[in-house]
């Protein structure tokens, strides 16, 4: 099967499947566990990050083919913000049981209704930007994904950043439709700053944003491989979803599945045995892990880089240049004097810091659970 | 009249007068112009900067010695504070008219009410430590009173502060009752820092807490020269003021009053022609003008000089030393990361800043004005 030639039209055969979990910790106090970063509009543009991602799959996946996977705490909420998806489309995991759980449900399930299909895997808490050019990248995937290949889109690295993960390329894949599509050497954990460099300047490593698109038969065999108690706890479960026995079997088989990242279960495994595919995307990508990567997402609203998430007439800032504001109280927040501090306002939490140490926040979500205000968290 | 032996016993014959005025700008959000400085509890201590004047005064003038000069807007807040106050003990001023018109207005009532007593002045929006020094400071102020001169009281300065106007002092008064006292041979206004250093080396002065001590037929005889038609037309009021055409003389007259500080219209004029004398004040004191002079007066809460002015349990720092807290909406505020900060959390408008812009906080209030936004001023 060759690409389609128009590109406005859905890829056929192809379900784009969206895990939705991850509390966002780093961008606390807007993101909590009961509101998670992927339900909230982290850039201004009028969508929460969960919209945003639905909104960038149906193109590809069509209306009917875009899956969300989340906890069963955020449903309501979810399918509020994306009313669209059919009720069948939104798998609830009783308890979080990390990323190969929820792509491997979703795949096991959709494998169960359509056969061997090919599915992408996309994070619902990520910001990226052109939409032609990941639309070109998914679809050279999927040509990838078709010859037999779990395929991972290596995002262009533009600094040498410590806080992804690397994906190695090697030679041409060769495959049809995939003309830029490399062969995968391997995986790499967060570096350490030298390390980063060093990558950067290879040209060899590109940013793993965590998207793997692979036929369901090939990801579930590798797992029936890798992880065969994962995968077959999976398959039961998948047998019973859609029938009246769901919750039965997902009451007795979900809490004892193996939590574990998909990276690990598949894709590093599977890459050192030659079976990894990397497409080269040349989109705009963020994870929004923290509130300095938030800042780099939004407009400067004044000459001084500072950003706001919100109303900037919320904000009164003097002589406090490349600050991040985000005024979610209704109240005024006034800056004098301090320059790339990070002010965030919410309206039983407020959490002062720097641009600096916005990846630390997590070291004040611990003292608060710490000191049990489990309802701030 | 010498100095009561026994030091528990008020002053015969001695008023304390409290204008309380001034917005206090630069403790802006906690101090709003519907909320002055005065009404708020600045030092944990329980009592509220008026409360504490009320309370360290009345040892000296009585019961029923103490006067209250304050806006018509503050009276009902002031009276819920200070009940033990006499109805005919407040005075409310129609509109501001800077303390020579607040202070001279008491002066004349007290005249007409009581005959040639002593007054003394004392800003409701200060802090002092050390009652007994202080009540030994005024009283050998109402003996060098009682013999003519206009005293003022003169702290000792502690640092070589430029918020503060000085008192520069001569030779001994000479005065029974007044062993400290000391001519003045003037006053300065605020200095540079070269300047406040060269003062604090000197000796010689003492930082001006605009506390002025002298008798109602002295301090209103030198305003008769200094300022005629201020003086006449305080004096104007003052007869109509326990009648009922207070109302209509004070609607006649008060607008018509010229604005100006006590300082310039009798201290300083009056120094230059020998008439004021300094007692030295060896009591702690200060005026509390902004968030980094507040901080001096709270107890560290941890080994980082943290400062908190309201519950500690609502503040959560790291790595943030020498910070300063007001938490005062009942919200979690948390800093990570940042030296000397100053975080002031109100429910409906939050200051960050440091400590070393403590002073520029009117800048704010400045853009909060400039923007219209006077509810919350």
């Amino acid at each position: 099967m060759s690409i389609p030639s128009q590109p406005e039209s859905p890829v056929e055969g192809f379900y784009a499947v969206i895990p939705a979990g991850g509390a966002g910790t780093r961008l606390w106090p807007v993101s909590r566990s009961g509101s998670p970063k992927f339900l909230h509009d982290l850039t201004g543009s009028g969508r929460t990050l969960l919209q945003a991602t639905v909104d960038r799959l149906r193109p590809l996946a069509g209306p009917s083919g875009v899956v969300l996977v989340t906890g069963e705490h955020h449903v309501a909420a979810a399918r509020t913000q994306v009313p669209e998806l059919a009720d069948d489309a939104v798998l609830a995991e009783p308890s979080p049981r990390d990323s190969m759980a929820a792509v491997g449900l979703a795949a096991a399930v959709l494998e169960h209704r359509h056969g061997d299909v090919v599915i992408g895997s996309f994070a619902a808490d990520q910001v990226l930007s052109g939409q032609a050019a990941f639309e070109q990248a998914v679809r050279e995937g999927v040509a990838a994904a078709r010859a037999g290949y779990v395929v991972t889109i290596g995002i262009a690295a533009s600094r040498p950043s410590t806080a992804f993960g690397y994906v190695r390329s090697g030679v041409s894949l060769g495959v049809e439709g995939a003309p830029t599509a490399l062969h995968a050497r391997g995986f790499t954990e967060k570096p350490d700053a030298e390390t980063a460099r060093g990558y950067l300047a290879s040209g060899e490593y590109r940013w793993n944003a965590g998207m793997f698109i692979a036929r369901t038969s090939v990801l579930l065999g590798h797992l029936a491989e890798q992880r065969p108690e994962l995968h077959d706890g999976l398959r039961v479960i998948a047998a019973a979803w859609d029938t009246d026995d769901r919750e039965k079997v997902v009451a007795d088989v979900w809490p004892h599945l193996e939590r574990i990242a998909i990276d690990h279960a598949v894709a590093e495994p599977v890459a050192a045995l030659g079976g990894v595919a990397v497409v080269p995307g040349t989109f705009g990508w963020d994870d929004v892990g923290d509130f300095n990567s938030l800042a780099a997402l939004l407009p400067s609203v004044d000459d001084a880089g500072s950003k706001v998430l919100g109303d900037a007439g919320d904000v009164v800032r003097i002589d406090s240049a490349g600050s991040v504001v985000v005024p979610a109280s209704g109240r005024l927040v006034t800056v004098l004097g301090l320059d790339d501090v990070v002010v965030v306002d919410t309206p039983d939490a407020l959490l002062v810091t720097t641009r600096a140490r916005a990846q630390q926040v997590k070291a004040v979500v611990d003292v608060v659970r710490a000191r049990g205000l489990d309802e701030l968290l």
